[in-house]
């Protein structure tokens, strides 16, 4: 299937447009629950499929939009189609239920137990905020919409203005490929501009929030998600700014191939990315080394088109000019205000950074880091102990090291901890957790892989609950063949 | 073990005596991480024992302060060392780390998977605060308490002024258990005072708070924790009305046995449990029988010593005659302003309520209840929808009758729903859930059950990490013996 649309027009705006799609989308959603678990998934693999089949014209339209480069938002359409594949199958497994039955049992150590049976049921609506820096992957159909639908939700979705053409036609692709599958129309739904997303975040029959994107913006709509009259949850995912150590043994194996890894990861995609790693941990022997060899590291970056939007690169010039101007940092690698602006290295001591230190708590979206410089190990702890939440915490150690401080330190702040290598890129599978302390997320929950499905949940208990009366994943022949847990033992999927 | 405390002295207060214990309290947390989940274990088995030695004493005092009987307290304080047990076997069992394996894939359909393994590891100290009516089960060491210990999770407990001096003994009961244990001194610690209540909440080192009340108190406690520089989740079972739905078949059936059975339930406690079946809705056809039977059956309830406190029982007054003067409201049964007051109630026509009737949306926390009578099944589906949400909804409904309409209803409003019975008694256990959409919670997690601990966690992903330098439960070998997902599947405890 391609898209029949010849022109994308405009998502429905302002309060009495988010009204009207909301309620479609809540009317959609009552539906939808008359269909399985298998039709669910069917619809999101149709979705899939109709991404795949307008690769050439999405991918051509983020990039005209975003300054994007065609092979990465080929790889960005492929893992949002893999995505929604996965989380589809999730889906058909059920497993995201936690379909848990007590029998009722006389000699129940409080006294008689009655049957109980729980299992998760879908939310509702959920609104769902697109991100400027993936098109495809954390946008209209990215991972908050793919595990919605895969939870049972409708979605409403606020589409980003950095790529509006994009978002429209994505919008309106979906919305067919849905109704071509069989599912009530009205499932997904978009909505667009400020006044739209305020709306949806009020709207009381919208249940829970996804959004990515910065601290201010999204700390602003949590502080409206938390203040209805009925707070829901806001599953924000903020801000980061990705620490990597590298210990005194890997410097001394590795040396300046470390700071090449660096730079390549911290400048890939115009260091547009949530993960990018924004701190260099380097011990203080390696500084000379690190001075002579970075400015010629960021020379060599390769030129890109330019940021993601003409604002994403004012502000991330602001932001990195008031860490260079803040005191005790040196301008190691200048950059400059072009678009794309040429990379930058600020560089600070550790021994200088205090908890408010502008250097440890500005997240430059941009290609821009700090490199700090520690002079032993308690040093190192120190900077770490200062340290926010963040979504990745990396260290490259030698093999056999003895690194448990630092990896508790990191566990400690960090949604993810990696060993080596760098933490952009992000995989989409069952142990993925993409998230962390605030401000990297502004909940527990993980917005990548399967167990981002349980964010659009709640369990409901039932009691002495006649067999029929039962939704079937309950019921004591277990018709849909899901695992269970039973009388405090798991009973493996049939 | 018996206590030694031969006076309750106060636990620390204010800012100060709250940042101690807090303080104290995240150093025992650090300390108690190199402790294993089996010793975790064993520290609430040691809890569990003695408060069972100190049974009579505590029973004493509980009762002299709540006006509770006996029996109800000598059950509660089992079904308290039941719930410590239950949630220590589950620290033994391990399932609620979620452990997850994703083995490196070079033919992921994403593009090549490093390893990541997953696992959920405590939030660090929570905060809990008990409720007046339960002076075991949710207070000191109650539910919150025991499940934040399960996580491995420090707890600071802010004491309940209703029942002073049981709180004061048995925090000083828990510690010392725990330090005979040989768990970290610190691990468990309690506060009092309404400053050290809003200091816990807004202490850096607090987590997450647990607490069960009234929802104007939550919803203040609620509104500082989100509006923390880094919010912190917020559990609170803050109110609810309890909805019990009778078919007109199940009228014909039981008739005014269910008119009894809705009393005892009503005022049961004198009416101070969440759960308390607050709204009955019945029948027209019935109006007349039970605008007889009432009156007579309250009359015959059994008199109790009295309510938790002189301010529970102004409140509930207050409330009581607030819906008892709204409009449509008629007083079928007064009651009065005794303590305990005699047991009321009030009536209304389903046809008159509106979304703000009083009659639905205020918690009366006492004896006395609404009954609403309803015209016909669209009358019924009205009214329901009008309802906020609920910790429980009852059916009675006949045998083979068809209620799926009902029971959705119910569903979406109701973390608990039940088919007969009454909601009062709430089983802990693996499948229980006791929570709600808001009021009822604010958050879509359980306060009781196996289920409690998953409230005090947060999940870590771990990437490319050597194995040695894995947490147990993620090690290749498995040396803990947990159930695992392994590349997608689970692989049962061994």
């Amino acid at each position: 299937m391609t898209s029949t649309a010849t022109t994308d027009e405009p998502a429905p705006q302002g309060a009495a447009g988010t009204d009207e799609t909301v309620r479609a989308a809540h009317a959609a959603f009552l539906a939808a629950r008359t269909h399985s678990r298998d039709e669910r998934a069917a619809w999101m693999d149709a979705i899939a499929d109709a991404l795949e089949a307008n690769r050439e014209d999405l991918v051509a339209l983020a990039g005209a939009e975003s300054n994007l480069p065609d092979a990465r938002l080929n790889g960005e359409l492929t893992r949002t189609a893999f995505q929604l594949r996965l989380l589809g199958e999730e889906a058909r497994r059920g497993e995201f239920l936690g379909a848990t039955i007590d029998h009722a049992d006389a000699d129940w150590g409080m006294g008689p137990r009655p049957d109980v049976r729980r299992m998760n049921v879908p939310l509702g609506v959920v609104g769902v905020f697109g991100a400027s820096n993936f098109p495809f992957a954390f946008s209209v159909i990215g991972g908050d919409s793919a595990s919605a639908l895969a939870a049972g939700c409708a979605v409403v979705h606020k589409l980003h203005p950095a790529h509006q053409g994009l978002a429209r036609r994505t919008a309106r692709l979906v919305a067919d490929a849905l109704e071509s599958a069989g599912a009530p129309a009205g499932l997904f739904g978009a909505v667009e501009g400020r006044e739209a997303a305020e709306a949806l975040v009020d709207h009381p029959l919208v249940r829970a929030v996804g959004f990515t994107g910065s601290e201010a913006g999204g700390r602003a709509l949590f502080d409206r998600a938390v203040a209805r009259p009925e707070p829901i949850p806001f599953y924000g995912e903020l801000g980061s700014l990705n620490p990597v150590v590298v210990t005194e043994a890997a410097w001394a194996a590795q040396g300046e191939d470390l700071l090449a890894g660096w730079m390549g990861s911290m400048t890939m995609g115009v260091g547009q990315f949530c993960t990018k790693p924004g701190l260099l941990l380097l011990p203080e022997t390696a500084a000379e080394a690190a001075q002579t060899a970075l400015p010629r590291l960021a020379s060599e970056v390769a030129p890109a088109a330019g940021m993601l939007t003409e604002s994403i690169r004012d502000g991330f010039v602001a932001n990195r000019d008031a860490v260079a101007g803040s005191t005790d940092v040196d301008v190691l690698v200048a950059g400059d205000a072009a678009n794309p602006p040429a990379p930058g290295v600020l560089q600070v001591r550790g021994a200088d950074l205090t908890e408010d230190s502008p250097a440890i708590r500005t997240e430059m979206f941009g290609p821009a880091a700090v490199l700090i410089t520690y002079a032993d190990d308690a040093e190192l702890e120190r900077v770490l102990d200062l340290l926010g939440g963040q979504l990745t915490g990396t260290i490259h150690s030698a093999d056999g090291e003895d690194i448990s401080r630092v990896l508790q330190q990191l566990q400690d702040r960090c949604g993810r901890v990696l060993r080596g290598g760098w933490p952009t890129g992000v995989t989409v599978s069952f142990a993925q957790h993409h998230g962390g302390p605030y401000p990297a997320a502004t909940q527990t929950a993980t917005s990548v892989g399967t167990a981002a499905i349980d964010r659009w949940l709640r369990p409901v208990a039932f009691q002495d609950m006649e067999d029929a009366m039962l939704p079937a994943e309950l019921q004591e022949s277990n018709p849909t063949g899901i695992a269970r847990r039973v009388d405090g033992e798991w009973v493996a999927a049939q």
